[in-house]
């Protein structure tokens, strides 16, 4: 099956100096249905068994859920919160970084992923998924209400697993 | 005409206590089309006449059409650039702020505006109709490809500058 | 005096194409001493009368002695407010930018200054001084228990206008 | 000996919900001295034994130490670069977070750490540490030319790990 190879490919390359550093942007509504959080466990737990790291908002719904699925799979996971405390910190972020920047935090975690997974819809998400398609980011995207030029939607999770793991291990 | 009087009842604000001191933000592509750069020039005039402020991302294409229109009119244009010098900057700008912040400066915009005037179209505009949305901003939209729930779009100049001084008229 | 003709000749070069946009940056306690505060409330004004912009925090104390006198000058000051709403400006701005990024918008201010002008001491204006002297901005001192490599430390608010006046004039 | 008691403790404090999910930023000249570097490898490598995970800068000097430490003992490291992409990046980084925010990331540095260590002098880090104090965080310092009130100057690499460790055990 093509998502276990890329796992081994990719966790091989995650044990050598040409591994992935920067983290893959979860992003979601901190709100997020039963079937999004589901989804994004499911996602975030793939991506940590391939030995990805994970950065999301560190608060709840879809956030909280990558954090859970990355964690349970030993991953790490770091968690930019617009406040300058922790305290609305979801209690599975391995680093929580309190920036104090506010709704800009959701800026920084668009710039600053190796590419963007969205799950969910609204607005805050669709600002992130423009950000990031504005920055030459790949996104991807489950159960979106957006419909943007570049977008990778996709129709599952085990889709999305896939198609993230293929771009990662086709990454140069 | 319905204008006429919101300008004068704006300028009158103006020069009170209650005065706005929040810019109205334009947004809008910095290769923009002659017929955006047009429409950008008459609306910054416009507001300018009326007393308001504008902030912009201080460059070229209707970000330049919308700074040398509120100048004409004698108004004050603040441009946020990316960069930490303002060598990119248009020649309208009366206060030019060198951020440093690379595109997060686009947020910066979208966070501090009074309201935004979107004019024109692709993914950087609409990643700041996005933001502006999610923050609860009102948005004015002309020749907009983007269709979010919330924004305000008008066919015509003329109609976005009424709609935006009478919203502003009407404004607590 | 020499500080007649500083101000003519920085008026000149405002009327211009060469004129400066970026504007200074105004630091201080938002606590300030009543001395603090009527030193910038001079500084500011001469500023403001050679033609200069102001960039400050936008709050109280040597912020607001600063907006108030470039603003008797009718001058222009723009204030970078930590929160995300204006409530907290003082009522000198000519334009509030309601940043939401706290205690961050600091170093926005000596990021983007064109010199940055410190009255009065504690730990904030200290921490401005060396983002400022960091970045290689020329830092102006009155009051200051700062004592950083690179600081212009001036012994009165004559003094500090003549020497910013005649760095300004002698700007490239 | 003091440090094993803190480390064991800290050890089992961080397998609990009660665990340090802020990192303790460690800050330092990027072209710092054989001393500093090998300071800043030893705390950083003490830090993450006891189970406390790292921010920084991303680069070299004392930064790269600090990250190659951390990670000698298996502990997780965020380095926050001004860059967007990670070029500069040192090897030793767990995850890399391109801000593209320029030196504004060192105000988020200062902005995010559950305490701050500083090794080594310059304007850099005294700009930091003057954040860090500002925003009311616990500074430690060792090899510091600056003396700011609040700091807490260290005089050898010994002292510095058995304070924090010390601070980070008695911390609520």
């Amino acid at each position: 099956m093509a998502r276990e190879v890329d796992i081994s490919t990719l966790l091989s390359r995650q044990a050598g100096t040409r591994r992935f550093t920067q983290p893959i942007g979860m992003i979601g509504p901190g709100e997020g249905g039963i079937e999004d959080c589901e989804a994004a466990y499911a996602a975030a737990q793939a991506f940590a068994r391939a030995g990805l790291h994970i950065i999301c908002g560190g608060r709840g719904g879809v956030m909280e859920a990558a954090s859970a699925g990355a964690r349970a799979a030993g991953g790490v996971v770091v968690g930019l919160l617009p406040e300058d405390d922790i305290r609305a910190a979801n209690p599975y972020l391995t680093v929580a970084i309190a920036t104090g920047m506010g709704e800009m935090r959701n800026a920084l975690i668009a710039r600053s992923s190796l590419c963007l997974v969205a799950i969910g819809g609204g607005i805050g998400t669709l600002s992130e998924i423009a950000l990031g398609l504005k920055w030459g980011k790949r996104v991807f995207a489950l159960n979106s209400d957006a419909d943007l030029p570049g977008m990778i939607k996709v129709e599952s999770v085990n889709e999305l697993i896939d198609v993230v793991l293929e771009w990662l291990a086709a990454h140069p």
